[in-house]
């Protein structure tokens, strides 16, 4: 089992990684010591892990909150469920909400973790590739509102999380490319070490084999961190983790959230990044040819898809976080390994971006 | 011009009291330095003091949430209200967020603050005596749910706060009531020296005189500042600020939510807590007089009202945020200004205080 610990001062909290965790009584118990426990998950994912994951909390009061699965129901509706769970159990602040599942419920058992009596305890058992690389690490929570994605939220850091790399097994291929997308980026953002790893596990990576994995998630986990601690709120180098984000999120947002998994949408996002860069004479054109072959070879999109109109991405990428005096920023690269934020960047060349389409 | 500042590292903030604050172009803009504005009030004080606000802000980009008066408007609906101005707003995260009217107005605008992309600036002008004193010191924001009272919110704090004594003129005097009782908590808490004092001014605050009053507002600034500054994610000392709480929220559910106003609920709480302090041997039967003489003299209520059953009572002070372990929590009293909190109290004599009723 690897160990990381997300240096946060008084927040501070533990990953653990490693095939077969879930099983492992004593650990899950010394993540969730709490008497009242509130587990949220989905559909799809409680069926294969909640048995596993109840029990070890037979002498708990537990109760569970299951959504519909997928993107779509990441919002305050779902948030209020989850809220009307813990109410009526009488759970009080010594409680801890447990997020099993992606990414999605991670992000809404997180918010509803922080407003709870205004903040209860925490823990992530993340089950895809994506939430063990990216929600897993640095306290973001949120939900998404029809005028924005991620709009709604606060930051609440996890007491533990506990990555079973297991639950890849059950993982649908799209699920994972998706988690790639993330992977690459952090290797994008500062660590072109990372990236030549990746260029030469690429296929060991698409084929799940466990200990290049388990490799590729630490790594992921420890360079997430490292800008996190830096930047817990977000005041400035966390915004690099934004890569690929502003366009992704606005290809989310014009083609309807959950059609294009996140990761996919984020992939084009990086994609559009690099020959934005190049437009832009801050990358070299055989740096990004590497870049968009490695987004390539993990089974991801390089543009937006057909479908989506441009004027609907420009209007998506206005409402940013990042946004500043009505402008759009963005993260480009000085080759891969060197992001950082800027709103210099070709129009014309940004137009086009928006304008091109992956072909099917 | 009063200044406090509330000592709290990275997050203090000022609290300036007196006349005419709310005219003065200078300290509102010095307050409020936003280029994007969204002012949230009710229906109620909008059309009393709007206007000269928003004079102050001719040159920025302002927004206006104006919700019905009352707590049954402190909703997840209202907050979801708050979040859509925002967004079609189109506000980015260096936007402001500015209350303006009460305790309901406040703890949902401060909410919303605090999850509106992770987080932006609040300011409060409180216009309401209770706000003034009690949720204008602290960070505590909030909304009910049908199932609890401020069971959803988080610790958000302001960045600055404008008590405006003028607008205690157009307070109805029940409001004004309600004021005194936080007002009086405060000398009752840890502080026998300010409680001597109210005993000989009351009648002046009764009649608004607003050099006492301006005295009055301060030290229960400074007294609560004190303990937040100690204690801010209410792990400690600061569950003492709950005296009259527990009981006043009972009342308060059992009653519907805007029947009685929130200071009249915590008066009888509180007075409900002096009688119980003596039934348990902690507070002289002296002492106990004092404080329900200085509550009735405030105009205000010292049982919960008739019409309300003492199984509900009970039922609903079983969700309150300090319970432990099924047993419900309690600040009592040894002496006008030596509060603690205990789950050590005579049974009979708490039941006998939910089954007694004020007369009318």
């Amino acid at each position: 089992m690897i160990e990381i610990q997300v240096e946060l001062g008084d927040r501070a909290y533990p990953i653990w990684i490693g095939a077969g965790l879930l099983r492992d009584r004593a650990l899950v118990r010394r993540a969730v010591p709490a008497r009242q426990i509130l587990v949220v998950s989905n559909q799809t994912v409680a069926p294969l892990y909640a048995p596993t994951l109840l029990s070890h909390f037979d002498d708990r009061s537990v109760e569970q909150v299951i959504l519909e699965d997928g993107e779509a129901y990441k919002t305050l509706g779902s948030f209020e469920r989850v809220m009307e769970g813990l109410l009526r159990a009488r759970f009080e602040r010594g409680c801890c909400v447990v997020a099993l599942g992606g990414g999605v419920v991670g992000d809404l058992a997180g918010f509803a973790a922080a407003c709870y009596q205004r903040g209860v305890d925490f823990v992530q058992i993340p089950t895809t590739l994506l939430a063990q690389v990216d929600s897993s690490v640095g306290g973001k929570t949120a939900v998404n509102h029809p005028l924005g994605k991620n709009m709604i939220g606060a930051f609440h850091q996890p007491r533990a999380v506990i990555t079973d790399l297991d639950t890849l097994r059950t993982l649908p291929a799209r699920e994972l490319s998706a988690g790639l997308a993330e992977i690459i980026k952090y290797g994008l953002i500062d660590d072109p070490m990372f990236f030549g790893w990746l260029e030469e596990h690429m296929e060991a990576l698409v084929a799940r084999e466990v200990a290049v994995m388990a490799q590729a998630i630490e790594r992921s986990c420890r360079d997430k961190a490292r800008i996190v601690a830096m930047d817990e709120r977000e005041s400035g180098v966390r915004a690099l983790l934004n890569l690929g984000h502003t366009f992704g999120h606005g290809i989310e947002h014009a083609l309807g959230y959950g059609t294009w998994l996140h990761g996919e949408a984020v992939a084009a996002g990086m994609a559009m990044a690099c020959r934005l860069s190049v437009a832009a004479s801050l990358m070299s054109e055989a740096d990004a040819e590497r870049a968009l072959a490695l987004i390539r070879r993990a089974g991801l999109p390089i543009h937006p898809p057909v479908g989506v109109a441009t004027e609907d991405l420009l209007s998506a990428m206005k409402i940013d976080k990042k946004n500043k005096d009505g402008r759009i920023r963005l993260v480009l690269l000085k080759g891969c390994g060197g992001a950082f934020l800027t709103e210099n960047y070709p129009e014309d060349a940004f137009m086009a971006e928006l304008a091109t389409r992956e072909e099917s």
